[in-house]
């Protein structure tokens, strides 16, 4: 019987190998998707997810996560919560209700405190010094205040032939407060059908919205291609609009799986990574490479996946 | 020379008037389409939309808007925002900007008042009076507590080929705090691309996202459809599978415009109106009817009208 899960970047390795697990013995595509996205969530190391994450331009972590049910459609997500452990659990829980899925700053958290939702202090030390070491380079140096906007998404298929998909990120480091991206954004951040496939994306959240890149994705699917011909397109075709139409395009990369566990990856960035495990295969990191005719991977070395850890978990110094 | 303006709901009437005659001056897209948007949003008679609109539960007013440039793909929406007159100027400012063009409660409101945008009291005593009704209605009748959802949706087309769109709405009556709708979601509330068309919905949000139902008119329109045929595709699709995943089917009514200034309407519900005007027509209200092999519309007449605007400013009566 066939089961996958695919996810943006490395952070999400020991989570989806994990749901890899609960996949192999029947679990069911949501708890797998939610259990996986949780590990991510609780990483300390992860500066743009959940705890760790880094903060707004006020110096609050604010956070945005979605859950998508591909049989019913259910999706639920929250958007800039402060100070709740797993917004994942908390998108997850609203994706049941049928009508206020999606719920925002105060509302978002009154709601999940009244529903028992874990609070948590999310902002760590190390996030801080991250803060105040970019409001030192921003003093002198000629820098873009932000970065770090690596989501962790996921897609995932379960024996039953059930699809889910979610997503969950701090947003882009020195944000405005309340700014929301695309990962709560139902066919931005992420879409999924369990019927034909789903899709996520990580990257300028504010350009992905643009061209709705992962319901684009699934449609693509469901007219015919493949995943891998799918995302090719998707990503060719929204860089190409926004170079075409704003003389530049954001970070934009999608990983896809459709409903029978094949997958595809696409990036117009370098240095993208991505998780995936299946029936066919054990989890596996994969290291891109984006190439003018399209996307390249290779499974990550060692010593990459060494290097990896290490600059994550480097002792942070204070510049000043 | 050919220009456009099409919106969901009689109360757009007197807004895309005033549009078709900016438009008919060769005035762009974009300052037409929030000229329009204001209007509605300044009404006190609309009681979904801006000043007079709903409140939540908390009987709080909380405002969605979005713009998006169909030229630039600019993007910009506030959520769950309080108390500024005219959330679509704020949505319209956020899509200037390069990222945070998202923006929801109280960081969107401490943007609004930093940049001038006038602070109003959105809740009127009339708005208050349907509020203690509900609440009166609730202790004893089995209604449902979500009603008012009728967004203002507004696709634009200028002689210079450039199109706009945008959404305003005080969301569904009775909503969590914090809750956004699809209004101000890009791809589910509105669409547009000026080299295509555009798109927007209003309804049940939650349910219109989960097709990312403008979107996808565009998607239709792109590959050769006319306006109508997208439409009727879209909807009839999208009602189609939230009935057979979910049993049910939530309010899905849009309007779409090509860069021709062709234009279409579907609906799956009974009284949907909207208001239309181009280089060839004047400003004019269409009443819907649903049928099963689609949507049918008529002029409104004079009497309809007359009808519609008394019991809109009808003196409202308490029930306790």
């Amino acid at each position: 019987m066939m089961w996958g899960i695919i996810a943006t970047w490395t952070m999400a390795y020991d989570g989806i190998k994990e749901a890899g697990e609960i996949l192999q013995a029947a679990g069911n595509a949501k708890d797998a998707l939610e259990k996986a996205i949780i590990d991510v969530e609780n990483g300390p190391y992860y500066k743009s997810v959940g705890y760790g994450g880094l903060p707004n331009k006020e110096m609050i972590v604010e956070l945005d996560a979605a859950f998508m049910d591909g049989d019913t459609f259910d999706v639920g997500a929250v958007g800039a919560i402060q100070d709740f452990a797993n917004p994942i659990s908390i998108a997850r829980a609203l994706s049941t209700k049928k009508v206020n899925n999606i719920l925002v700053g105060e509302g978002a958290a009154k709601y999940a405190a009244q529903h028992g939702f874990e609070r948590k202090t999310m902002l760590t030390e190390r996030a801080k010094i991250h803060y105040d070491n970019k409001i030192e380079q921003l003093k002198t140096e000629d820098i873009k205040p932000y970065d770090g906007h690596d989501t962790v998404g996921m897609v995932c298929l379960d024996q039953g032939n059930s699809m889910a998909a979610g997503t969950s990120t701090s947003g882009l480091f020195m944000k405005e407060p309340g700014r929301v991206g695309d990962s709560p954004i139902c066919g931005s951040g992420f879409y999924v059908d369990s019927k034909v496939g789903g899709a996520t994306a990580t990257g300028l959240g504010e350009d992905l919205m643009k061209g709705c890149i992962s319901y684009e994705i699934v449609s693509l699917m469901k007219r015919g291609m493949s995943p891998q011909e799918a995302v090719d397109k998707a990503v060719g075709d929204l860089n190409r609009e926004l170079i075409s139409r704003r003389s530049q395009a954001g970070d934009i990369s999608v990983v896809a799986m459709n409903n029978q566990g094949q997958w595809g990856v696409a990036t117009n960035i370098e240095g993208f990574s991505f998780a995936v495990a299946t029936a066919d295969q054990p989890a596996t990191v994969y290291v891109c490479e984006n190439h003018e005719d399209g996307t390249t991977y290779a499974e990550a070395t060692e010593a990459w996946l060494n290097n990896y850890y290490t600059t994550r978990k480097a002792p942070l110094k204070r510049l000043k």
